[in-house]
């Protein structure tokens, strides 16, 4: 067990309120020598797809044994819920929405306990704010070493669900989405290698995309190689299919945003 | 006193300047020890009021003797006073603007200081940057375990103003208001049980809530439980009474935001 | 070599993805007992000056030796070179696109290094996030105590721009602009001492300044000492002149913003 832990937080909290600050008051209270990182705490509000997704592209860089809290939770008070999951050498607290899916998939050892040892919990616990309640208190006693199985049992029918891929939708034809406009304006797509090992290759043949009112045919090495306004496609340093544009806003210039179609046609120069 | 001491930070000056990162360089050039976290940055620009709602919200979460830096300060560089408060179990740094009101009204102990130590502040002291030239300092110095009393005399005359409460308007009627809205959209009332304990029953008594272009008649218990689309009142986890739509934005479909009135008539149905 | 080192981030990264993160999981994955601190990673998208100022804003607070990350890089992946930069008394990781300017400006003692040590680097190295793949990486070895010359070779061809500096137009008059528009809606000008020394002082001779639609005669001592709604010029807490309104929004009452010319004349009152 290190002696210094680190808890990173994955909400859709926000920034402007007090929410995430009391999470860690309730963390470090428990542990005052423990390190919290922010992994993003603008998760789009409700959006369990988005958290997942959020976290499924950091937990892997931190140290083993890091606890990651990744509370995006519409059905907090409800009957769903709160699980405390190893996957890999990484822990996960969460409420049991399938937020946690694409770590998931990523990792072959996935142990999952349904969290129950309520006289850990803030009393009395609100109906709204698990996240403090639960799940901070909880990341707390595991970072100062409290073992997994005190918190609950296992269980084997935690929910999960398949990232949505693209569809073929003709031969050498598919149809695809925007699963997250980032912050340069970058359409981030839920194509990967797996579905067209082709693009991803060095050598790519001719192709054609579609997604709001750009037509793209051509695959760019680096967003720099863009020419000025182009809108190109560019493997992203998240495995998956961008459409992209230099120093500017492919959002803006094909007027698409998260969940709009993409169109893909091979063949097509 | 600890070895690691904790400062935490509820500012209104964002996220998109340097202003927090010049602050905990002055805080980690005292003491790279310390550790520092966020409540908010993004406190309403010049809201004492919603300044004082997020650190009331989260700062007893924190380890006794925690530092916590309350810098919302219009006033900066008039005649207000800089202050060091010990309230209950928790050290404070804030302009002497009634900040740190609702801190006051939760916590028997208070006892403030002027901040007048001018060896200890960043030289020349601007005009503009108290947050940076004066409170930051005090609070590394604090963390390193420098007495309270070095930094100025004890005073009793110190601002401070009663939180908003709503209004009896006839046998069984109030005025209230909406003091916050949080990013999911949530309606935060200044209704407590102080005013209404019957709607902090388990068993809630016919009633009308109108704010905004919505009128609400049920109490729920959770998020989760209410219908697609349909507005109803929740106990927060702030101690709040709230607007709220499950997985959706109180204020858009109400149509209302902070500031707006809100309207409870008991015994109808 | 102190013990517990200070890595700082200054990007335009945002909020709302995992890209800052994902750096700082590769910081904690190399050295888990860093700390790490934001100064902003809302700097505009793409915007080498606007990042430029907010590091030369901030980092000098820091303990020496701290590791400032400053990743405004719309290069990325192109020919522009990963540099190492002790600058002054801190140590600057940065793309050489002139980022780092302004630190240059301030210090005496600058020594820059091209990173070309690949074999520190995350392998297969993305062509469009540095940040997380070169960057963080030197930067948590860094944390450890490796010897910046392992890194690369000193380089002396680093690129720097200079400020965009004020103009004379005619004798007394000269044509600014402004560089920033702060959370409150400061005006942040690029007039400083250097270009109008009589502004900084404590007498101010009778001056206009021009801006959007706003025309300034008054110098105030502090926000608070202007009138409701008046637009008067301050000597910010960067050094910079500022157009600000007391508890209000200039850019609003001015109609201006970053870019906006701002004309200044000496000598009419």
């Amino acid at each position: 067990m290190p002696t210094q832990r680190i808890v990173t937080f994955t909400t859709d909290f926000g920034l402007t309120e007090h929410y995430v600050g009391a999470m860690k008051g309730v963390v470090y209270g428990i542990n005052p020598s423990v390190t919290t990182v922010d992994i993003t705490n603008v998760v789009q509000s409700f959006d369990v797809l988005d958290g997942a997704i959020a976290i499924s592209q950091a937990y892997s860089y931190f140290p083993k044994d890091t606890i990651h809290m990744v509370i995006v939770d519409p059905g907090v008070g409800g009957p769903r819920r709160p699980i405390l999951a190893t996957v890999g050498q990484h822990i996960f607290l969460a409420p049991d929405n399938g937020v946690l899916s694409l770590v998931y998939e990523r990792e072959e050892r996935v142990s999952v306990r349904h969290i129950t040892a309520s006289h850990y919990f803030l009393q009395p616990v609100s109906a709204t704010f698990h996240g403090r309640d639960i799940f901070a208190v909880v990341a707390g006693y595991l970072s100062k070493g409290v073992e997994l199985a005190k918190f609950g049992e296992e269980i084997t029918d935690y929910v999960r669900f398949a990232t949505p891929r693209p569809k073929s939708t003709a031969p050498k034809a598919w149809k695809g989405l925007v699963i997250k406009v980032d912050k340069f304006g970058n359409l981030i797509t839920n194509f990967t290698e797996q579905e067209i090992p082709g693009l991803f290759q060095t050598t790519v043949p001719p192709f054609k995309i579609r997604v709001g009112k750009a037509e793209i045919t051509r695959m760019s090495s680096s967003y720099v190689a863009g020419a000025q306004g182009e809108v190109f496609a560019i493997i992203g340093s998240s495995g998956f299919l961008e459409i992209s544009v230099n120093r500017g806003s492919a959002a803006q210039v094909a007027a698409a945003g998260k969940g709009s179609e993409v169109l893909l046609m091979m063949g097509q120069g």
